[in-house]
């Protein structure tokens, strides 16, 4: 399945862990591909260690536009916007993605510029509390679900995303029926053959790396991530919160649930905020629920005969649910087999033939990776 | 410092986790230790391996009776009644603590049965998920802190614990003040010189398996381990059932954060509840935080520039300094160091002499182990 080949180099801009780690395995894997870092030091580094790296983001930009190279865009969310400002001057004929963590906000800028038909958004579900091509290694997104968005082809192109904020909201309170709403619709959109092969080399190029391709749209992207992503850091930083506010006695007791739970508090709080700010509307939906939750966890316990059955029960079910999904696949880094068997089921597609679109859609309501032949 | 010696038996009532774990650390160390289990089955399978067990609980607490044994009441908090009432009938003279996790609703079972003067209640911090004398093994408390309570010594027999709830409220919302002013109280109360030697050897008993002894008065304890113990249970509830209402794309797309933060909605919700419900007033006080503190990020979220900002840093900083803490100690199985030097401030103590109740309680606001001379 990673036995295909990329049809065109491909041009790293930012080379973080994310970035760094993508050049790593591109070169590891026998593709062409070369990056550019603001910051000269990485870029030393990585001389250092031979790779085709520049500070000069015109330089690079005007090669891929000379040999038409794929552009990964891995810098963090604030800079994107310049970015594709870059982009658009220097290598004004090239497809692009990026690694951005949220997917609304990315493709509001994107079509802003009108971008669109050059663009496939995708996000690699790997790495966050480390940063800086220091942190970059081979090897970081095996096993790992690798998005892909598709949202052109579903031809909602002026109503997917009207404003990051309020497109990731609606996604967030209609994940599912949207799903069925859209596969119900209009279908495929005319796109051009051009965002086609796009789509094929950033699915190819997530399988050269060992992750797996798991289609999904902007507004569904950014509701699932607000639940799974950005949950676990707001909650981790409210227990460290109210672990701290006990003193050292209760530091003193804390024991493997605290620390834990409160491990990716660790994270920068500048990458926190850049991941739930730019996806606000998401995150404050699956607050709402949270807060629900635990306003009757609250109301049970305060009963004459406290009781939090009902949460607990939910909440073990869930997470055996979780488990069972999760259970025997590559993921968790935890398989110690040569040969990892992925626990996603799969769905095999033709991009840009047939009911292709329809597959994608399938595939993002099972959460399926989906294999291109 | 685990050089001394427990000045007379152990009986261990309840072959569980905790239990069994410290059956068999305690004849690791040549101490002469016994043990009840209500499972004819778990006391088979502990015969196998050697241990001198029972299933009859009368038999065990004649003996324990007869040699002036040391009982250790590990049963759940459930049936610690039951064990109450047969150590007042088969072994009326024996002084007992318990290994229960919530200490309030311990203690005011033991004044129910006008039983304090021969009881020191404790609470080894460690193990939760598994359960079972199949689960126990030895080496579990090594480097844990140990809380042994003192109440009884501080003169309060009457007002600490009057209710589990209302105590344990009481304490979560003084954990601080009200240290400071036990401790400028009337200090240590007359207690009987038998309750001094039963405080030593639960003291003596912790140091034996390696843990750490970690002084805490019931309604300190309870709101301390409500923070750091109960909400991380709590929260790993609803995290689990906020990201399952994500389905299958949601569970696709969960990584490390994800699954280490809900990984303790996996044990068993009658623990969960065993927990939260017999600390409950406690954990609607650490409730109350969380709610506030997400209630607020909501507010900030939902502005027309989304900030988080507040709780990101908060989180980070609380969370900088639980790890600060954590550093270089003998917690968080991380070290290899054959000699473990633990993290935790040290003060001496010569229980019974002098301002012993006083550097009990400065330990308590401290976090702090005590060694015994």
């Amino acid at each position: 399945m990673s036995s295909q080949r990329i049809s065109r180099p491909v041009c790293i801009l930012g080379l973080g862990l994310i970035g760094g780690s993508l050049l790593r395995d591109l070169v590891a894997a026998g593709e062409t591909a070369y990056g550019y870092n603001r910051s000269p030091d990485a870029v030393e580094e990585a001389k250092k260690e031979g790779f085709d790296v520049t500070s000069s983001l015109s330089d690079v930009l005007s090669r891929a536009q000379g040999d038409d190279a794929l552009v990964v865009v891995a810098t963090p969310m604030g800079a994107v916007g310049a970015m594709l400002d870059a982009i658009a001057e220097f290598a004004p004929d090239c497809g692009f993605t990026d690694v951005v963590s949220v997917k609304g906000a990315v493709l509001e800028a994107v079509r802003e510029r009108g971008m669109a038909e050059r663009y496939v958004g995708s996000h690699p579900m790997a790495g966050t509390a480390e940063s800086g091509w220091a942190a970059s290694h081979e090897g970081l997104f095996r096993g790992a679900a690798w998005v892909i968005g598709f949202d052109l082809a579903c031809g909602d192109a002026g109503s997917g995303a009207a404003g990051a904020g309020t497109a990731a909201g609606a996604g967030a309170s209609g994940a599912g029926a949207g799903a069925a709403a859209g596969a119900s619709g209009a279908g495929a959109a005319e796109v051009p053959a051009s965002w086609v092969e796009l789509w094929k080399d950033v699915a190819t190029l997530a399988g050269v790396v060992h992750a797996e391709v798991v289609p999904a749209r902007v507004g569904v992207h950014d509701a699932a991530v607000a639940r799974i992503s950005h949950m676990p850091h707001v909650l981790a930083e409210a227990l460290a919160v109210v672990g701290d506010q006990g003193g050292a006695l209760a530091h003193s007791l804390a024991a493997g649930s605290f620390r834990d739970a409160t491990r990716v508090a660790g994270s920068e709080p500048a990458l926190v905020r850049a991941m739930c700010e730019t996806n606000a509307a998401a995150v404050v939906d699956v607050l709402d629920e949270v807060i629900e939750l635990l306003n009757e966890a609250r109301e049970s316990l305060s009963r004459p005969e406290p009781d939090i059955a009902e949460l607990a029960d939910a909440g073990h079910s869930a997470r055996i649910r979780f488990k069972a999904r999760e259970a025997s696949g590559a993921r968790g880094g935890e398989s110690v087999s040569p040969v990892p068997v992925s626990s996603r089921p799969v769905l095999r597609v033709r991009p840009g033939e047939g009911e292709w679109v329809q597959v994608l859609i399938q595939a993002e309501s099972l959460g399926a990776r989906v294999e291109v032949f």
